[in-house]
C-alpha cells in the first residue's frame, strides 16, 4: 500500500495511492453466498468520495446470493468462467473482458460454473448514510 | 452488446447488460494524449446513474496528458507496464494487478513505459450538469 498525505494549507489530505490488489485483506463473504471472498480495494474511508472498487474471487462451484438493493454494479471479469443471472432468470455466460451493468433492483447473481477461480471487479456507489 | 428492457408498469427500462469489452466502439483520445485509445464502457447514456466505466489502451511510449480535474479516478491495470505519476512528479511503476486511486484536483499522468499495450480500467463520477 502506498498512501501518501501532504499539507494543503487548509489541513492534511491523502493524495493518490498506487498498490496492488492483493495488499488489501480478503475477506469471507458470509452466506448464503458459498465459496466468496472479497477486497474492498477503494472505499470511502480510503479516500473515495462517490463509488467503491471490490474485487470478488469465486471459488469452483460458488455463487454469490441471489439478491436485490437498491444501487447499480458495475462489474468486469479478470479470470475464470461463470454465468451472471438476471431477474428474468436467464443466464448469460461470463468471461474475462465481459462488463456486466446490473440496475438497481434488479434481482441477479454470480456463479462460478468453470474449472478456476472467478475473479471480478465490481463497483458501487457509496450507500448514503 | 445484451441490452435488454422490460415494462415495469411505469415504462420502459433497461434492464441487465453484459457485453464484451472490445464490442464498444475504441475512440482515439486527442492530444495532447499521445497514443491513447478509450472505450466508454458503461456511460449515463446506457443506464449507469452514478459513474461511468472506460477502458484505456496507451500503446508503447504513448501517455494521457498531464492534467487535473475535480473528480476523482478509481483504476486497475488489466495488461502491459507504465508509469503514473502524481503531482510531486514522483514516478509509481504500475503493472497488472494494481489499483489506482487518484484524489479530485491532483494532478496526474499515465504513461506506457513497456513493451507492449498498457491496459487499464479507469471509473470516474458522472459529471454534474
Amino acid at each position: 500500500m502506498c498512501a501518501k498525505v501532504k499539507n494543503l494549507g487548509v489541513g492534511w489530505r491523502v493524495i493518490m495511492k498506487r498498490f496492488h490488489n492483493t495488499s488489501v485483506k480478503i475477506e469471507d463473504v458470509p452466506a448464503p453466498a458459498s465459496r466468496v471472498k472479497v477486497r474492498w480495494l477503494i472505499t470511502e474511508e480510503t479516500g473515495a468520495p462517490n463509488f467503491a472498487m471490490r474485487q470478488f474471487t469465486v471459488a469452483t462451484g460458488g455463487y454469490t446470493p441471489r439478491h436485490t438493493h437498491p444501487w447499480e454494479h458495475e462489474a468486469y471479469i479478470l479470470s475464470g468462467r461463470g454465468v451472471v443471472i438476471g431477474e428474468d432468470g436467464e443466464e448469460e455466460e461470463i468471461s474475462p473482458g465481459d462488463v456486466v451493468l446490473v440496475p438497481q433492483d434488479e434481482e441477479h447473481q454470480f456463479r462460478n460454473t468453470g474449472e478456476g477461480e472467478l475473479k471480478f471487479l465490481c463497483l458501487i456507489p457509496h450507500q448514503k448514510k
